[in-house]
């Protein structure tokens, strides 16, 4: 069953929102014809924080990152190329990776250490690294504020629209912005798996609040995105705060609540655009847990009912087989009691307590028509709850996955 | 990409070629036309083991048969029926169960606790219970040694073929027979996923032993097999000893090697059976991985490449896509140096240590044309291995899934 993809609009402004921040997406040649590098600039020193893949085995450009990061004080770049994401490509592809920060570097006139390098694409094979570096030269040519959806575009692999948001907000009268732009997993291509997303803003935020403040909202988003549960060797947020607004951010000032509600909006804004952009996805779908016996619990629930490529496979076809939920957290490993479980789709309540069906099936199946579908699980055992998104499987996200390369 | 199915041939003789079991299988209406209700008896006393889902949401059957094996002491009969799993279907569907029980009781002249009670097909609509009372009558007419393909028959949901298998081997000079059926789950269908197999054995075995024995050859077969990761509500195996063959397993002794053997190559089997009839499944998959730190990490590893839905659409595609391999490994969650890890296809090095690329694109996906690939992951680590089964993912299952009910 062939549905109509899901899409998004696009928000204004984008990383070049916040004040101080210029970016370029240019094509440099890893790629056929599309655009292959993005370069991301503070105008000024910015603090960083950033989050990382767990899987074990990380890319070279994640190991750069990382070192920076725990090394230095201030920031001022990013660069990225798709197409080939330097993964599994041992000491060459580390040199590469070193090459391309001092490139940057140069080129900027700052230090190596103040660059970030990030790539995504294919697994295994090594940089075309001369390319990369003419390519490095011409986008800092192409810097500007205007430059921000060239730089969203430029960080794209298989996604289907370019992912990019800012918001701008007053915090003790004067404007804070922050601006992000992401691009999809979704394990959407043969070895096209990697979430990136690179975060802006104008805010003065130590290192270390603004490292708490990113990992707790990538976990409250990022990590709450669920399109069929690989996990990418690239993976990273990276987020740069250069105090062009004037304003700080600080631990228990009413300041900090605000920017993180924000920057909140912002994160799960580029997520779920990541969920909408899942190979094959026709609905968008957000599982709320509550009455599980602890937070914990609920997202556990919630993770295992996301990734059923079964209940996957039923909204898709817009069949609302509440028995596969019901199977589903009673494989999740949480305590759970059956008799007191209820299902809503959509605010319309399919299944009551004692596995009282509370709408016929083909009611219940109409509460499935939209594309986006709020799915709530109340659990009535306790007070933990957790939210998640998924999107549908489709027989497309088979066939695009499975005949990539035949 | 439509690909042939799989298929498996049938071995000789099934439930019945152990002395002394009797078996049926007939329509009694809970589905339109096919067999739908199937008996399983032994002329004496058996002792009996059985291994029951982990899922906390448990069908009624499986509440009485856990019931009846922790209070009695031997068995005689199974009843079985398909087409509706008699699961969520709170206290009436209970007593629906005890009902079953009682009837087959009543028609064998045995004790109601005596008879183990299995369901499987469609979660949360009650059972036709009149239908199933005249369905046992008319088991019992039909009861034979000869029945034993029409049990198997019986018990299937959306299988695509039976599932029937036995052995006859010597021990002490006398013939022992071990005989089996199953039915595969491989969520098969909305609603139905449950994976059953019944075994029967002339052999003579305590309780105690013959759960232990079930449980640990159970490990290393069905709980080996990967469809998709969802754990049904009504999954069981059940096995009957009656001793006809005047022959005792006991620990301890080289028969119990013997036997454990046997019952290992009959359970394996009919595992691999389910695999192989796993929905829009083309290709069987056996994954070895050896060199992990131990049983446990090479378990896990295992697992999550056979869950992977990225390895399972490539694998699908006759994509030889080792970075997809590699990076499922790696967020597996175990120890896992990259550098050392080695893939083999069909006995083919695909990748070598160091992220040396062993064999060209070309000619690895040539190792993946076969319908049974043999998956070998070395991490050269330490001496843990583990081995288990799953199938390719096509568009075909989602399809079925997906549109099943629309």
């Amino acid at each position: 069953m062939q549905k109509e993809r899901l899409n998004s609009e696009i928000l204004k402004g984008g990383i070049t929102e916040p004040k101080g921040f210029l970016s370029a997406g240019i094509h440099c040649g890893i790629k056929k014809v599309k655009r292959d590098l993005a370069l991301i600039v503070s105008t000024t020193p910015a603090t960083a924080a950033g989050v990382f893949t767990l899987n074990k085995v990380q890319a070279a450009p994640v190991l750069i990152c990382k070192e920076h990061l725990s090394k230095g004080k201030t920031f001022k770049a990013i660069v990225i190329n798709s197409g080939n994401a330097n993964a599994c490509t041992g000491q060459r592809g580390y040199d590469d990776a070193v090459i391309m920060a001092n490139e940057t570097a140069k080129e900027l006139n700052i230090i190596p250490e103040e660059v970030f390098v990030s790539s995504t694409g294919v697994i295994g094979e090594q940089l075309p690294i001369e390319k990369i570096l003419i390519g490095i030269k011409k986008a800092v040519k192409h810097l500007g504020t205007g430059e921000f959806e060239n730089a969203a575009k430029a960080i794209m692999t298989t996604d289907t629209f370019m992912k990019s948001v800012s918001a701008t907000f007053l915090i003790d009268g004067k404007n804070v912005s922050i601006g992000g732009i992401s691009k999809g997993s979704g394990m959407i291509h043969p070895n096209m798996a990697t979430m990136l997303a690179f975060v802006t803003t104008d805010a003065a935020i130590e290192h270390d609040v603004f490292q708490i403040l990113l990992k707790n909202v990538t976990d409250r988003t990022f990590n709450k995105i669920i399109v069929d549960g690989d996990t990418s060797t690239n993976d990273m947020v990276i987020a740069l705060a250069n105090g062009q607004s004037e304003i700080k951010i600080e631990q228990q000032k009413e300041s900090y609540d605000i920017f993180e509600e924000q920057l909140y909006q912002i994160l799960k804004k580029l997520a779920i655009d990541i969920v909408k952009d899942g190979e094959g996805a026709t609905k968008l779908v957000e599982i709320n847990v509550e009455g599980a016996l602890n937070n914990i619990d609920a997202d556990k629930a919630a993770r295992t009912v996301a990734l059923s490529p079964l209940v996957k496979t039923a909204i898709h076809g817009e069949d609302a087989n509440w028995g596969r939920i019901i199977a589903a957290v009673g494989y999740s490993g949480i305590e759970f009691n059956p008799d007191k479980f209820e299902i809503y789709i959509n605010g319309h309540q399919i299944l009551n307590q004692n596995y009282e069906i509370a709408l016929s099936i083909q009611d219940a199946n109409q509460t499935l028509k939209p594309k986006e579908i709020n799915l709530l699980l109340k659990l009535n055992m306790g007070t933990g709850k957790a939210t998640c998104w998924t999107c549908d499987l489709s027989a497309e996200y088979v066939k695009i996955n499975g005949s990539y390369r035949s």
